[in-house]
């Protein structure tokens, strides 16, 4: 009579467990998301040499990457930016690079007036929000 | 002999399961804390269009938000404050906003140089590590 | 028969609690690491006020504190740093005080023109996300 429950409550256990493993392995897992709301391209540029310094260190394959601008930091991601080669190395290297759509419609711009190739969130501040909920690291250079 | 050890220990399980799930919960639950450390009320603008934008894409009652002045940033707390209708915009749709009395003592401010109604902290900086380790998201605009 | 698996059972779920416990005191305990990115002797001030308060308000054995200097901010770990008192200060009250070797090796320093006794990571911006990870809050003055 007791060996099924037994094995219920074992099972129970090991589901419990690797879920914990999982959330964990999830966590330890590197990610870091940088935050662009200056409009001063010598942060942007330490944005850049920042995560050259990252995925030196850990390897561009080992880490994940995003970079958000937004507000002020915007132009970082214009089409006259003065750090478009920039952007374009770090896509190239697996970057994630999103432009906030609050911004573009607060300042009169379209997707023609961005760098192409980018991604875009409604809302940057939230997207800094909910990646921080998932366990990645904020950095605001 | 053994069943009464089974649901013991079945319970324990049950309890254990709970907390994590409400554990979860609580960290899953939309909570921002804003810190507010510039003189630079382009900064301060900048906050609350930031606070805006989290309340429209989130609904402003499914969001805990809190902003931080402290150090060079509480003048944006101080009477003659340039964005004080934001502040009590901020304030009126629930926005918590609360000022450092370490900076007060510091710059020999007392609570009638400050806006009506905001709260206080003892100090600023050890507000906004609890709520980090409470699981909030962490803006610095 | 069934004795031996029940104890096996109930030590592996005192296992799982007690590294719940752990891990949950571990992330309890106060943690906070600093920022310095800024080329701004008023930002180096602000950052050993914040430190004093934390000290403060939490009790200076109470609390981990972590500094990590890198890029524009490594003057302030350099030699002739307008703030090397402070820095020897807080070094003397138990606050790791870090420099970022990508930053030295970029701005062709060495050791021998930081000041004594500071520590060193590879790269600053690395030892911030993993702090993070590690469960310390972050606060970038």
């Amino acid at each position: 009579m007791t060996r099924p429950r037994f094995s219920t409550l074992r099972r129970g256990a090991l589901a419990l467990g690797a879920s914990l493993l999982l959330a964990g392995a999830a966590w330890a897992q590197e990610k870091v998301i940088f935050q662009v709301s200056d409009a001063d391209p010598a942060k942007w540029n330490l944005t850049f040499n920042n995560i050259n310094n990252v995925q030196k260190d850990l390897g561009a394959d080992k880490v994940q990457i995003e970079v958000v601008a937004y507000g002020p930091g915007i132009g970082m991601l214009k089409l006259d930016s003065s750090v478009a080669n920039r952007v374009a190395d770090a896509m190239g290297k697996g970057v994630q690079v999103v432009a906030c759509e609050n911004t573009l419609t607060a300042q009169k711009l379209t997707r023609a007036d961005m760098l192409s190739n980018i991604s875009y969130v409604p809302a940057g501040v939230v997207e800094l929000m909910r990646k921080q909920q998932q366990g990645w690291a904020y950095i605001r250079p």
